[in-house]
């Protein structure tokens, strides 16, 4: 079975590490959304290309979930004695990543051209692409400041403002990354990771535009990255209570209605499978919470039974 | 008593740190060679400068001389496994420097700004100044590979190559950097620090037309960077023998002859000193060797000592 897994962060980069224990490196491709990227200190930062890549490389930070582990500060400590910005913490590991891209990004070369020779220096085997090699930049639209650039919503202010909507800069003139469309043409489904669907999994999408290029779209599965009403990590259910959708795995499954083939939602959610099967989307009901490599593993496990029984 | 110190790197950086222990911060400013400075790994780094700013700032590696101390070398090795270049060491303290730097010159800041924003963060009290805002890049001929940049030459090659001559791209170009000339117009004498007279000194010195730019030129003064025929560090003894001057304190004077007022040497060379007075140039002997920092104010104070009898 190929299959393409649109992913954000954390989330996704656990559940795209689940589905690489089980396929062979070609039958999976990862898209990554590129929406949070963004410019500081000089440098070109991925966050979510980042955090896919340290995961399936084996060299993300277990505690945090992002960054390195085993990480060091000793440049940013200096940066901040200098009166540089230090609200973003960069590692010493990790600014080798963003120094790296960045000398080759000036130099001309291409995000995922770059993003595929990280990937082979790290060792990691499925094909990771950003969504786009063009820039697209999420802005949040908050209650107290107005727009605000991403990096500065969710890590700067820690995503205290109230969200009233969002923006995704150049995403009209941004083309998906080469090989994207082809991967998902080759693919027999699409997953959308538990991944925040609005900053997240939105951009991408937005991107790949699946309708109009993709002659026939593969089976879609979502996994709902709300469990019980709350998000495991980041802002996903906030977002949806400040847009005035009260957040839940059924939020979710309605956000993506349109797309969707399957849905699969938490035991604790499981009185919200009828509510989604009335959308006209298939579900499954399993553990999503994934503590540790071995459930990231067993939900990939289930994802994939879930999507032979679809097709 | 005002002074300007022209220097170079770790020779250069030794003296002037001597010259700020004794003199008033406000009556020392050292200008230093930018002609060494390169883009490296898309940073814009100044090695001559740094080695100059970390020795006043008492961050220096006290091994090395260049460099910071207590260094890791976190990014650089991860940049190595990535497949960048590795063979400038650049440390993760270091970086922050560099980084810093780069961003603010790519946002149009001068290198001069930069570099006393940089000095005031670090407590370094003298004025230090780049020779110049503009870009000098030396190149160093050679008989094996023809030009090289600078640090190719010196990092890279280990200073190996057969030299045969010097360029300096850019010079005619390059003003002295905002401060210079007025230091030197208010200064009572100029110190030739003992640094490379090829590729640490001469950039600097043609970058300031010392004849055309300033009115009266002060009494200069210079330190012979050759001991007993060789150099402490570096390859300027390797330079001048290849360039077909046996090396020697004689040697050193009669490079800069046109300029001095006086000349110091070291005991070794003791018996070179009435060639260098029939040169003109008036000589003080004493030791200049600097292996402690206690020997770097003690050869201050005799380059003061010898300054009080010229003017």
């Amino acid at each position: 079975m190929k299959l393409v897994a649109l992913a954000g962060g954390v989330g996704g980069a656990k559940l795209a590490n689940g589905l690489a224990q089980i396929l062979p490196p070609k039958d999976l491709t990862i898209v990554v959304n590129t929406g949070d990227d963004f410019e500081h200190l000089g440098l070109y930062i991925c966050p979510d290309l980042d955090t896919v890549c340290y995961t399936l490389a084996a060299l993300a930070n277990p505690e945090t979930g992002w960054g390195r582990a085993e990480e060091t500060h000793h440049a940013l400590e200096n940066i901040e004695k200098l009166g540089g910005e230090n609200w973003f913490r960069l590692g010493d590991k990790d600014l080798a990543t963003h120094i790296e891209r960045s000398r080759r990004l000036r130099e001309g070369q291409s995000l995922s051209r770059i993003t595929r020779d990280l990937c082979r220096a790290w060792g990691v085997r499925p094909v990771i692409l950003p969504m786009s090699d063009d820039p697209v930049r999420t802005i949040v639209d908050t209650l107290e400041y107005g727009e605000l650039p991403f990096q500065e919503y969710f890590v700067q202010r820690k995503c205290e403002p109230k969200v009233t909507g969002f923006r995704f800069a150049g995403i009209e003139e941004a083309k998906p990354a080469p090989g994207v469309i082809e991967a998902i043409s080759a693919a027999d489904a699409i997953v959308i990771c538990p991944s925040n669907p609005w900053v997240s999994i939105n951009p991408i999408l937005a991107v790949l535009q699946l309708r109009s290029t993709v002659h026939r779209p593969p089976s879609i599965v979502a996994i709902s990255p709300i469990i019980g009403g709350q998000t495991v990590k980041g802002p996903a259910a906030k977002m949806f209570a400040e847009l005035g959708i009260p957040p839940s795995a059924l939020a979710v499954a309605e956000h993506y209605k349109n797309l969707l083939t399957g849905f699969i939602l938490d035991h604790v959610d499981a009185t919200l499978a009828p509510n989604v099967e009335h959308l006209n989307v298939q579900t499954c009901v399993t553990s999503t919470l994934m503590k540790t490599v071995s459930d990231q593993r067993q939900l990939a496990e289930d994802v994939l039974n879930f999507i032979q029984r679809l097709i």
